[in-house]
């Protein structure tokens, strides 16, 4: 580590520190309309699944001592049928019911014979005898009560977010409604004098020094992606006046105010003085390529509350890496997510399949893309100033200060999946 | 693979052998609205990034051989002053420039100094004076016009999905408005007299072999997570009048319909001949567990033209598993996207944690999650009759028919993340 620089987990420890769950007052919502939620409650199976003994497949209810007491080849009377959302009546003695998958596996029964596993025949009154290839097992092809989920179990935790399969659990369990937490609210800015908006101005008009802000958009998606309600408030200009203002107002009625650019050492920046008048700011130079000035820090929201500032280096590339890597466990805690998310742990092993000459003397997150050998491929140009290295990377190596790679090694591979996904 | 059995390989080879992507309108949606969806056409960068050679830091922009001139200790001085978003004048000799990053650099330097890399004194004049602590290189701390993106050349290609990256990226180069396929139509409906959906009835008022209706909530969440438009059509009774009325109705107005259970080889299921009456179906046994039954086929909508039809098989798990590994690779298809899902392609080695000592018959897809130590943990139960094992786990072992496995055995793991990521 440099001198002057802070390490990467030390910001995040940091930034961690100062974030709490938010209070999300809690509100109900339709499990149909629930993904991406977090919970607010834990859930607690109120039935039994399977709801009683239940085939698994379509075939035939036996009792199997009433089979195994069969002569070779004597085939069975079929007494009765039981279709799946219709119970049965109690098996009678010495026959088989014709059962389908999930219906109840009638009393008396214990193994369902599959329907490929007999031979069926039905005379002329109607009257289906079955004979069976092979023997039973007690308990085959069926799925026993609460086997699956147990009455009264926790099924679901508060804090876990809500993806397809929670939506489907708890739907299995009866819930048409689940109490989750509101979304948290993020407001968005960019400063920049030289930053214009895509469609303000066609690209053979624009002025020398300008650039199209491209980070609004991105960090927007993202924020959606990870379940928030996203103000976006747009270029502030590099002005002291309307840098406060903004920060003000958004402090009033969001959770956290996100800006990109403008936290640099740099002399032009109004939103470090504009956040310190407001509450109080921290800034950062994290050992870490690409993203290296990060601001943490919070702006009074009038009525004694604070609202989160974080601000974000203004490069593109800088911005998304430390987003992810920052941001995004960041915002797990005030969503109240169960699991942090913990990217250090989701490391994996992979191989290079690059030289890498010169490690840069900060920890670096190289842009990589698995190949069909299993191997890692870095994108050419690794600037931080556009994306094109995100769009064609599918994750990053984590490669410590100084270190040089040769093909072969071995790595340490972040996929964009993981650092992504619940 | 058993008789009568069809390979999953072979499935999907099949399904997409009949699936063309969708003439799907193209439209313009704005691009900070656009995340999901597929482009329609390529883009071409309309400027260069950078669009000038560019300071990539704060500092002073300077020419080397003049800094190489100066004698030890001799102070530059700082004749301008360049803040991002302004384009200086031409470098006056043996000066040097105050810029900061993301300002041109102004004609006649070919170096940025950063500013850590300097000693700064003003003097009562407010005349600013800098010495070197080290010499600069040619080029260093510059970004050169056209260097990420290059004017004219493709950037992003029709049939790629658009995430924060992309977005991002398409922002940069001014794209206020992005053309896309419209979104799939897919009309989601269940069938099977024993589904119950949430809320109708409470957990202790559920008749014996009533469940609660799972598969249409993963299924909805699942659809929308990959960018398709869902019409939830509730669930259907088991009666042949019914699903044709629904089946030709919802053929009028999508893409696809998507239906779970009515699918397998019971005599219970209407779902079959109503689909072959209004166009064709294909019933498929695949070797595969969990999920046996598939169906593929079309309902004609009325005007000559076809609705796909797939049938997934009904308990929860089997449906979800299906879907990821069949109908994602499909969808993306329909979506006219340029990558197919090759998901063998995603299969990671891993080792297993676990001992499974008598696999299956048919190839099994195991509900297991990545520990600590990166090894594969198991689910407990592999029922396929709820979801738990999907909340759970964090992807699928992909285990071959009757294979058993020890503790340490390299297995093919498959995380759920890569399946359903762009």
């Amino acid at each position: 580590m440099r001198p002057g620089l802070m390490a990467l987990e030390e910001a995040l420890a940091q930034l961690l520190s100062r974030v709490e769950a938010l209070v999300l007052d809690p509100q109900a919502v339709p499990t149909l309309a629930a993904q991406g939620r977090v919970l607010a409650a834990d859930i607690l199976a109120g039935l039994n699944v399977p709801g009683h003994d239940n085939s698994s497949m379509d075939g035939y209810a036996v009792r199997v001592a009433d089979v195994l007491a069969l002569a070779d080849g004597v085939p069975m009377r079929v007494s009765q049928r039981i279709a799946a959302g219709h119970a049965g009546a109690a098996l009678e003695p010495g026959t088989a019911a014709r059962i389908f998958t999930g219906a109840p596996v009638p009393q008396g029964a214990d193994a369902v014979v599959m329907q490929e596993d007999v031979q069926a025949q039905t005379d002329s009154a109607g009257l289906t005898n079955i004979t069976f290839k092979t023997a039973p097992a007690v308990g085959q092809w069926i799925r026993r009560l609460g086997e699956d989920v147990t009455l009264g179990n926790t099924v679901l935790r508060a804090g876990d977010r809500l993806g397809p399969a929670e939506l489907g659990l708890a739907a299995s369990l009866g819930c048409a409604d689940l109490w989750v937490h509101r979304r948290v609210k993020v407001a968005l800015f960019s400063t920049g004098d030289e930053l214009v908006m895509p469609g303000a101005l066609p690209p053979e008009q624009m002025p020398p020094g300008a650039i199209y802000n491209s980070n609004r958009y991105f960090l927007k998606a993202l924020l959606e992606r990870l379940g928030c309600e996203v103000s976006d408030l747009g270029i502030v200009p590099d002005q002291r006046s309307a840098t406060l203002a903004a920060l003000e107002n958004a402090a009033q009625t969001h959770d956290l105010i996100l800006t990109s650019g403008g936290v640099s050492v740099g002399e032009e920046d109004h939103i470090k003085p504009a956040v310190q008048q407001l509450g109080a700011l921290d800034l950062w130079q994290i050992g870490m390529k690409p993203g290296k000035p990060f601001a943490y820090g919070w702006v009074g929201n009038g009525v004694g509350g604070r609202c989160h500032f974080v601000g974000l280096p203004g490069n593109p590339v800088s911005s998304y890496v430390t987003f992810l890597l920052l941001v995004v466990p960041m915002l797990r805690r005030l969503q109240g997510m169960r699991n942090q998310l913990d990217w250090a742990a989701l490391g994996q092993t992979a191989v290079a399949h690059f030289d890498w000459p010169k490690g840069d003397k900060r920890r670096e997150f190289l842009r990589v893309r698995r190949n069909a050998s299993g191997g890692l491929d870095l994108f050419p140009n690794q600037s931080s100033g556009v994306l094109t290295s995100m769009v064609w990377a599918d994750g990053l190596l984590d490669n410590p200060p100084g270190q040089s790679i040769v093909m072969g090694d071995t790595v340490r591979y972040l996929p964009f999946s993981a650092l992504l996904d619940d």
